[in-house]
């Protein structure tokens, strides 16, 4: 943590978001929703997806044109258990909030439902929509495509983007189980990270243009730029490390993404056309099964948290302090967080300060 | 390949196992479904899970009657689009095969279906029942819980297995996408190759119980034994190259593999009581998603092919031949062997004549 960095609690900053989203012209109940979604990430302590592309990813994006404030959401196929939703470009939290509730609303009727989202953009942590599902007691699943970074098993071409497989299920913890995470080893935000604390990365996270790793972190952000290094699927470069796997699941993601609502794809997400940045045109999909459509919702919750609990009393590697199961680390975060906020670095603290100018957000007296 | 390995045509490989299973008290209709699973394996090259295993995994334990030849497949439960099953601790295929058949008439029905199966063995190839649904015009989904044999991340201790993970999709290719694979990093078959062959293992595949990778396949098949090495999820081990990930994974195939049922999980499906071999009593999952429900399929069919071929297209590493997409090795292998049939080693001769002899088999004269 920079010494730069200043703590900012999470009502001040949803209510600033709210009040950024509105002030670019997103209707006050849908901006609600997108505050929710990006302080979620930050409660959590996935910081590459909350307040820090309240900026960059959003409000800058809705300033420029290329994605809408105001979201039409339109089922343009409704079938039972199912259905396909067109967002026309607008705010990909408000489409995937709307798709995963009529996917619960399926799943209550029919035990199980699947609705796929077209034309949508950036919607944030993935497994915002499986907790939804989780409260609702059910299993959630969501995953969509993204911008091209990752190269397949064999290639050294960004060819895919990050494509998260992300789950969540009830348990009778004090937190789900909730695996929101990408196909990929790592995501760029991690090797930004490593950039700034002028660290080398570990091998395997990205290849180069001559097929082998690259460690040094500054180099591969300027391979990025130029189309010169790719990101690396879980597993690892090659197939010795069972790289193919996580390339397997990379590309399930991209086809449940993109084929079933015939949508763009691959290279075609770039989000540049002919130079200019132009809609992503994202896709994704979601599913939620009925838990008491097979057996009464609370033996299932025992049964995920006894399966839970015996997974972390597992004999324990000799130094390792604690086994882990996923959605504890970002439970135990909240707990550390909840009386603190989210950790505002020098360059958000700016990104914050120049909405604030443009907007007249004078209310906001931020610690910085 | 052994100078003593000898190549038998499919036909006489299936036929045989039909008589082999039937021998057993299989009846017939179910030796055939049980025939066809594992041959389908070795049509693909997936040879852990083929004829290979008809002595070891099903003959000797129906004779052992740790499993029952006749299978009682019962819908204990059955809402809309969901349903229970309970297989008797009977034939792991003939389950699989007709939970699959009521999934896929299931998504017909509502566009999509999910079916979870308890007590039973183990159902072969996992992509063998999501063929079936990609052959119906579906996308198909299963998984299953297995022995325990792999550790969670930070531990030691072999607490799940191999937890198959497995999509297929219809494409407009001569074969679907077709994603079977372990979430670990390996399967124990893939040590004992290596051990056959006399060389080291890279490092992490398989974890100590100091903590550290080990190489040597002998000395692991021994602590194997001793519960003193364990299979690493996808990833590695530790959390530096995402280990985590596929620890995530193979614990969502744990929990829907057992939860939804009220199945047992984890160390208790290690089919050994006080050391007796007794019933594994697994769980599996299937899932149908009726494509036609979403899309027109041959748009999909196209769109997936155009993914695949998209994939295949990508620059390739320095030195790499070939990107493929997932089912296309086995689409191959196919290809290379339709004629020939499958490879049979010695210790495989030796099980087959075993067989013949205890069932007076006369009629199948192998060329061995």
């Amino acid at each position: 943590m920079s010494k730069n960095t200043v703590w900012v609690d999470f009502e001040t900053l949803e209510n600033f978001m709210v009040d950024a989203f509105v002030g670019v012209g997103v209707p006050e109940e849908d901006a609600m929703i997108c505050a929710d979604v990006l302080i979620a990430a930050d409660k959590r302590g996935i910081d590459t997806h909350g307040v820090g592309r309240l900026k960059t990813i959003y409000y800058d994006r809705i300033k420029k044109g290329i994605q809408s404030p105001v979201t039409q959401f339109e089922i343009i196929k409704d079938s039972l258990a199912t259905a396909v939703v067109d967002g026309h470009n607008g705010m990909g939290q408000v489409i995937a909030k709307k798709a995963m509730d009529l996917t619960i609303e399926k799943a209550k009727k029919y035990g199980m439902g699947m609705v796929v989202a077209r034309n949508s953009t950036h919607y944030g942590i993935a497994g915002y929509y499986t907790l939804m599902a989780a409260e609702a007691g059910m299993i959630g699943i969501t995953g969509t495509n993204a911008r091209p970074s990752v190269a397949p098993t064999f290639g050294v071409e960004n060819m895919f983007g990050t494509n998260p497989l992300t789950f969540s299920m009830p348990s009778d913890e004090e937190f789900p189980f909730f695996l929101d995470c990408a196909t990929s080893m790592v995501q760029r935000g991690k090797i930004e990270l490593y950039d700034r604390a002028e660290k080398e990365i570990p091998e395997g996270w990205v290849i180069g243009a001559d097929g082998k790793a690259m460690t040094n972190p500054n180099q591969i952000l300027e391979a990025f730029q130029k189309g010169k290094a790719a990101l690396v699927p879980l597993g690892g470069i090659g197939e010795e490390t069972a790289g193919y796997k996580g390339y397997g699941y990379a590309t399930v993601v991209e086809i449940l993404s993109a084929a079933l609502q015939g949508g763009k794809f691959l290279k075609m997400l770039s989000g540049m056309e002919d130079g200019k940045k132009v809609p992503i045109n994202l896709g994704h999909f979601f599913i939620a099964i009925n838990i008491s459509s097979f057996i009464d919702l609370e033996t299932f919750k025992k049964t995920t948290g006894d399966i839970l609990r015996t997974l972390r009393s597992a004999k324990k590697a000799p130094g390792a302090e604690k086994i882990y199961t996923a959605g504890e680390k970002e439970y135990l975060t909240w707990l550390d967080r909840k009386d603190k906020g989210a950790p505002i670095n020098k360059n958000l603290q700016q990104q914050l300060l120049e909405i604030k100018k443009e907007l007249n957000l004078e209310k906001y007296d931020f610690p910085f």
